[in-house]
């Protein structure tokens, strides 16, 4: 395909590996927004709110640079409508997977590029499944350390995996960044482009 | 999880990639059967018959090793009941990227171990839905040659991720090997172990 190349407006690992994995020649730049949520919005405009401000700000610090910016945001959403964050600590992270045991909860991940005078910003959404944990599978689960860094405090790409009965949507949005809508968008900025 | 270290009778690189993921201590054998796909047999019988064929090949062939044996069989299935294999060449590659373009297909993979007097073997299936694959975007995937050795003639891990507009099932499930599944399998492992 071909892409434009980009600047990713994340330091996550995992959309790195992600956008690489499609092909997409891209270099990584730190932005720094602040990502509180605020009351009146719903989770689905929290997630593209932010997704977009984190491209917006990257736009912003490289200036003048023709190549568009793209960002995503990540959020695990309770059937109660909570969002989960990155666990704070382990007491946080120990209730998290307690809230995510025998359940299904959503994953939505927002795409947002930026380029010149135009903006994009897609949805994707996912449900995700979990079997029902023990205490020594959570207590287990904890000490690996792999959820300490992640929304919800779980890795789907990593020994979490064995806690997913099943997913309903797009592995990679679930991990940060979804293929499909990713590869979408960008060809929508190469149609612009061109225009 | 305290997993027992086993055999893995396959040589597919993702199915070794997936095993590790879950922190399954294994060591790679490599066994060669007949594939062949019997008139009177369903997909499912099908992939559950050549999984749970390979484990015992396995165990027949290491004899009297202590550690279990472990392989798995994936099989693409149209709506039609049609069972795609790995393409055999590039027209065929490109008559299934047309078959699978803008509808759904299965994609089914059965898990077998076998220890001693005993065998387990579970069957986990998948729905994936392509986007509509325009010709050009046919004639480039084919010409990326990743899809070359896979069932289906597409790699779900690779390119082929900005074709997939939604899965329903277990991405490791696509990939060849559903970690769920296997981890389900391998803790029954355990238990017969300490009975």
């Amino acid at each position: 395909m071909n892409f434009p190349a980009v600047y990713l407006a994340s330091t996550s690992p995992r959309r790195r590996e992600l956008l690489t994995q499609i092909g997409v020649d891209f270099s990584v730049i730190n932005i720094d927004i602040d990502e509180c949520m605020t009351r009146q919005e719903s989770p689905e405009q929290y997630v593209k709110r932010i997704a977009l401000a984190k491209a917006v700000a990257g736009w912003n610090m490289l200036k003048a640079d023709w190549r568009p910016v793209l960002a995503a945001d990540t959020a695990v959403v309770l059937k109660t409508g909570q969002v989960l964050g990155k666990p704070e600590n382990l007491q946080q992270a120990r209730e998290y997977l307690q809230q995510l045991s025998a359940t299904s909860h959503q994953v939505m991940s927002a795409v947002a590029i930026v380029w010149q005078q135009q903006h994009w910003v897609v949805l994707q959404t996912n449900e995700v499944h979990f079997k029902q944990l023990t205490e020594a599978e959570i207590a287990w689960y904890l000490a690996t350390g792999e959820g300490g860094d992640k929304a919800g405090g779980y890795a789907v790409q990593g020994l979490a995996a064995m806690f997913i009965k099943s997913i309903k949507g797009s592995y990679s949005g679930v991990m940060g960044l979804p293929l499909f809508e990713t590869s979408q968008l960008l060809q929508q900025v190469n149609i612009a482009n061109e225009q």
